[in-house]
């Protein structure tokens, strides 16, 4: 690795430097509100664990291990983290949460009521019974973070494209993981000393030893989650790694290579562990010391990531402060041990290596400067270095002093406060808040199901979803493979969409389409008499839209026709169907929700103001703005003041208990309108009636709207007793599964049990 | 039927006159450019008659007979009418064309060089041998049109409701019809004087009779298409109608039913004839005494439709003359014969009948006028009362004899000028020019094929096709079932198209999206030294694009940057890939067509200036203007003048033999750009690959382009040998089928056999 840190400088390789793949695993234990292990089985919404990409349970049936998919940027790992985290709260028992701390909570004093996770495969029970035998089952209930790095190609070729010292990329690639890793031994201690985050231990965690705590990090000392010191692997060559790893197992010191409890592991980027490093080289490193940290939701910042990113980097560019690997990582043990095991609120013994790194980062991210700027993390690490209260350890035992808190207490309000956050909007995912409602609910349920997501594309809503080798790509959550193009044209189109129902034989609006008001007059002898509605074919916000419940005049009608067709070349004259509109959500051919929309509204009570009742209603958790939540909130503007006016009321009138009052003309829930789940009501003979409806307009996903004068009398396809308006290619679900009132209909569930039966049964 | 008229004065019934429903059939011979009957079958691209919804053969091998649908406007069924006569004559060997005229053209001497149709049904042939033997082949040689004609429900409702008449809605339909048919009978002479337009007879017609001739119209006098004139058949009632046929067919003195060549025929609305009538009493009638108008293109102008539909109504309108059915038709028969055998040129015998008629036809107008106008054509029918130079006969004779023409030459002149016409833009389809071209030339082949075409959208290019019960759904002529919904929401979206070829191993401009200036900035190590161009995620007219063919530097990538943020939120980074840029059509997993795009150019003869070899290459069929022709006309507008300069020429330059110049940079066929078909030129291996990416994208019918830098080195998928650019799921299609040089693709058919594989067989 000879000039390295010259060609790092060089603008060229900096600018690469910030081009790099991270992946993120992280453990915690399922606890319930009082702080105990949770004694109930991994939760059955979460699928199964014999193939869940993103939800498994690491030692213990309570430790839930988080996966997320390899991202190249820190934002991109820490939001789907965001995510696999709130899908799990939501899929716990309601009085679950999830201990926020790496070391565990109040253990059962009996061993045996730690219950080792029950896997199918007989192997990985064995596996963990022999780890409880060895390391004692407490141990293993410590929990972390597992930080998976890999440089970018780009970078890797630059650099090697540059030396002479190795012939073959691999062998390159691999020194490079290779002096980046025994760097990282050597000088992890600066993370124990900063985000080090486990002080205290539960008073049943110790069983034979004993330790004078609060200290940096339990879970980074000897007394946390180690191999026996007498374990040791080289790591001066990924021969000698292998080479030591390999005679560790055959020699029954350790039951398999992943036994060995090293920070940082080296890893061939496949399933078959040393023999995949063998073959390809190092692909990747995995560092295994983070703590997680209490202060975050999901257990580590965006900060806390950039910071091991540029310390990464430092680590590439630090020329080696000896030659003698063994040496290096002794040190760095010695090292970190010692800062593991000092007073959270004590200076570090290490301050001035600590100072040095701190300015080497500070070169490096000089060098970064064009593709990153990681200042602000670097200042403020360097006042952490300065004032031990700034670490995280110190900032938790600051914490619970000041409010005079235990550990667990400290531990139960934080798990308690993140478990609350979850539920706050339980219809948004956290980290990608900014998509869709219903995309957001599809990308829930796929997540907990098992399905593995992948947004191909943020802002259209593009999915794709992978299960086993299994593909689909959904657009909306509703727009799949399992309609064809021809369909959602046909629907778009609603001349068309009423000739095919027509023909088909159902009710629908009788009409005529019309290019010229000569003949749209001449076709006036077949609407005479008739209710109709004249409106131009593409509608805008209800302009040129005139209804004539009674029939028209040839001069009323007349008139229509013009306005109609000062809005659009093309307009459309159709019966007039009365009645109450409802949405029928077929899928698949069955309709597996019916919605009734009614305009913004509220029901007095005698005693509040309207603008009281309006205030008091747009409390619900399900009302907010711009589309973010299944209901909006209901305005007082001109139009709804007009709209009270028109019925002799304002904004300070009081209407008597009972009495509703509307304040919008138009039911769309986009003007603070109500959804109520009818579905259980509705008589299957009109369910029947909208499934072979959208059967006939060939459709799998479809909205369909029906009038229906009166539910009560059955619905008969080849009559009157309903008339339908429109099919929806692209019908809104989210309302379907956050009604305003009735019940949930959870249709992103049944989009993916149509896409998936394999993954339902 | 009391109170008819009264009712009819009504404004509520009058509005409903404008409303009822026409079907046409038309016959004519098939000849040769010579006016001889074509010795050749019935033209295999016509598909099979024993399924042919719109083309059949009637009495011989060459007399084609054109069935239109039923339409609500005389204008609709006209201009299908047009389409399927421009498809036969495009369809027939390049030397036939349709004689125009009733009259059959120059007859061969020997009868059994008349060729009966050879229909696949034995019966059917049987039925034409029966006629061939008792009316003698010739008559059975005569053409000419069938109007099919039906009132609106709407109407027959309201007269109906408004009388106590009759009990039933079907006994009154069915008189209504009854009135109509004999007043029909009764008038018609008026017809014969009008359009009557066969007044000479090629001289092998008669065999056995003679006629002073030019009269108005042989095929509707005694010399004609009649029975004997001792089968008599009652219009008093449909049941004496009924009695009267069948007693006729038992009798022996007719083989069937259709053997009655009435002038006006009831029609039960089913295949059983005699027996539909019985059971559902008439649902229309058919006039069948109408003549072939040689000055029209299709046999029948749009003016004689609109006064048949006054005519009819008029008949409705007035009392009957007598209750004595057999005496009004008797009348009628004696009128019709007479005015059939006038002298075209003479004033008619019933002038005052005549003038009666017409004035009562004003007042049905005027009962008329607010949903048609049909004062032009009365007006000049007026004037062919009085003037009968102005009549289709008076109009052919005084023609003939100005231009000292015979009757076989006044017929071959037509015939070669309608075919000509046929043939000037062989790439629309009369009738429907307003519609996109692919879609036309779709029309086109479905017809050609003899599968239904239902426009359901004009505007919208919507298409309902159906061959015996399949129905398919098409729109731009590309759009069909056989996609599913997600791949075009796939393909619409670049960054996903690219994601889904990458990932299956395609080679794409790999590139990056970004939504803000400092994550593009951040990536600009991974672009530094590669050809790349910078653009808006969403391309408006090339706006905001930047090409760095070279690599950009890191100042220059940053303004690129900027630039590209202005005209969109999202911009896309991406390589730069040299070569030639090529459109492969993939269909159904083939590649149907490639082409190749050249911007407007000249190829100069040192002789013309530029403007002239313009205006020469203009003069192409190919080339016109909005999209209605395959290519589009070179402008020398400012940014053609502009190219010019730069390269240092005018308009009026004069380029050397052989020199190519171009006059535009983009290669748009929307901007004069020629299209050169060059599939076979294009080796398999890059077919493959389009095959294998449009597979991958999960296309059925898909526009994919393919850059290749040397087509001459075999392209391989995991290679730099190609780069591709983009799918559209939308691709032109009438550029393959009409390209400026190569062969033509006709990929209109090719989607028709995948929709419809059983059409093919």
């Amino acid at each position: 690795m000879k000039n390295l840190q010259e060609q790092l400088k060089s603008k060229k390789t900096a600018m690469l430097l910030n081009e790099f793949r991270i992946g993120l695993e992280k453990e915690s234990q399922r606890v319930t509100s009082k702080g105990e292990l949770a004694d109930t089985p991994h939760p059955k919404k979460l699928g199964s664990r014999s193939f869940h990409p993103y939800i498994q349970t690491d030692f213990s049936e309570t430790q839930i291990e988080l996966i997320t998919q390899v991202f190249d940027t820190n934002r991109g790992t820490l939001r789907q983290l965001s995510a696999l985290h709130e899908v799990v709260l939501r899929s716990m028992e309601h009085n679950e949460e999830l201990w926020p701390l790496s070391m565990p909570p109040a253990l059962p004093i009996d061993d045996t009521n730690i219950v080792i996770a029950k896997l199918e495969d007989q192997g990985d029970i064995n596996y963990r019974r022999y780890l409880a035998k060895v390391y004692g089952k407490r141990k293993q209930m410590v929990s972390g973070i597992h930080y998976n790095f890999e440089f970018s190609d780009e970078l890797i070729t630059l650099l090697f494209n540059e030396q002479d010292e190795y012939v073959s990329i691999k062998e390159f690639r691999t020194a490079l993981y290779m002096k980046i890793s025994r760097q990282y031994l050597r000088y992890r201690w600066l993370l124990t000393y900063l985000f080090g985050a486990s002080p205290y231990a539960d008073e049943n965690y110790f069983t034979t030893e004993s330790l004078h705590q609060p200290v940096r990090s339990i879970r980074n000392s000897q007394y946390g989650y180690t191999n026996r010191p007498d374990i040791k692997v080289s790591y001066h060559t990924l021969e000698e790694y292998t080479t030591d790893l390999m005679k560790l197992v055959n020699d029954g010191e350790l039951i398999e290579a992943k036994e060995f409890y090293a920070s940082v592991r080296l890893r061939g980027g496949g399933g078959r562990d040393v023999q995949d490093l063998v073959d390809k080289g190092v692909q990747y490193i995995e560092l295994r010391n983070i703590d997680l940290d209490p202060f975050e939701k999901v257990g580590i910042s965006i900060d806390t990531l950039d910071f091991i990113h540029l310390f990464l980097m430092t680590l590439l560019y630090l020329e080696e402060e000896s030659t003698d690997a063994d040496k290096l990582i002794e040190t760095g043990e010695l090292y970190n041990n010692t800062v593991a095991l000092e007073n959270p609120l004590s200076k570090t013994e290490f301050y001035e290596e600590g100072a040095w790194l701190l300015e080497e980062m500070g070169k490096v991210n000089e060098l970064l400067h064009e593709t990153a700027d990681y200042t602000d993390v670097l200042n403020s690490t360097l006042t952490a270095l300065e004032n031990p209260s700034e670490t995280l350890a110190g900032r938790m035992v600051t914490e619970m002093t000041e409010k005079n808190w235990t550990n667990t207490e400290f531990g139960q309000y934080y798990a308690k406060k993140y478990h609350d956050i979850a539920f706050e909007k339980p219809y948004q995912l956290a980290g990608y808040r900014g998509m869709e409602l219903s995309t957001q609910i599809l990308m829930f349920d796929a997540i907990q199901k098992g399905i593995h997501v992948e947004v191909l594309d943020e802002n259209d809503q593009f999915l794709k979803l992978t299960f086993n080798n299994h593909v689909e790509y959904v657009k909306n959550a509703n727009m799949t493979s399992h309609d064809s193009y021809i369909v959602p044209l046909l629907m778009e189109n609603k001349t068309v969409t009423k000739k095919v129902l027509h023909e088909a034989g159902f009710r629908v609006p009788l009409g005529k389409e019309f290019s010229t008001i000569e003949e749209a007059l001449s076709s006036f002898g077949v609407f005479q008499d008739k209710a109709i509605v004249i409106k131009p074919k593409t509608t805008n916000y209800g302009l040129g839209i005139s209804i004539f419940k009674d029939g028209a005049t040839y001069e009323d009608y007349k008139v229509a026709v013009e306005i109609a067709f000062k809005e659009d070349d093309h307009i459309l004259v159709e019966e007039f169907l009365p009645g109450t509109e409802y949405r029928f959500f077929v899928l698949d051919g069955k309709t597996r929700g019916v919605m009734l929309r009614t305009p913004a509204n509220v029901v007095g009570d005698g005693e509040h103001t309207i603008a009281e009742l309006v205030a008091e209603k747009n409390t619900d958790v399900l009302r907010g703005t711009h589309h973010r939540s299944p209901l909006e909130i209901i305005k007082l503007s001109d139009i709804e003041k007009l709209m009270l006016k028109e019925q002799g009321l304002t904004v300070d009138s009081i209407p008597s208990e009972g009495k509703r009052v509307y304040l919008r003309e138009n039911s769309n829930v986009s003007t603070g309108g109500d959804s109520l789940d009818v579905t259980d009501d509705m008589p299957e003979s009109y369910k029947k009636i909208a499934e072979e409806a959208v059967d006939a307009l060939g459709a799998v996903v479809c909205g369909i709207d029906l009038i229906i004068p009166d539910k009560e009398v059955k619905g008969v396809k080849d009559s009157t007793t309903y008339g339908i308006i429109e099919g929806n290619f692209n019908p809104a679900m989210h309302m379907h599964i956050y009604p305003y009132a009735g019940e949930s209909r959870r249709l992103t569930m049944d989009v993916l049990h149509m896409l998936y039966p394999e993954a339902f049964k």
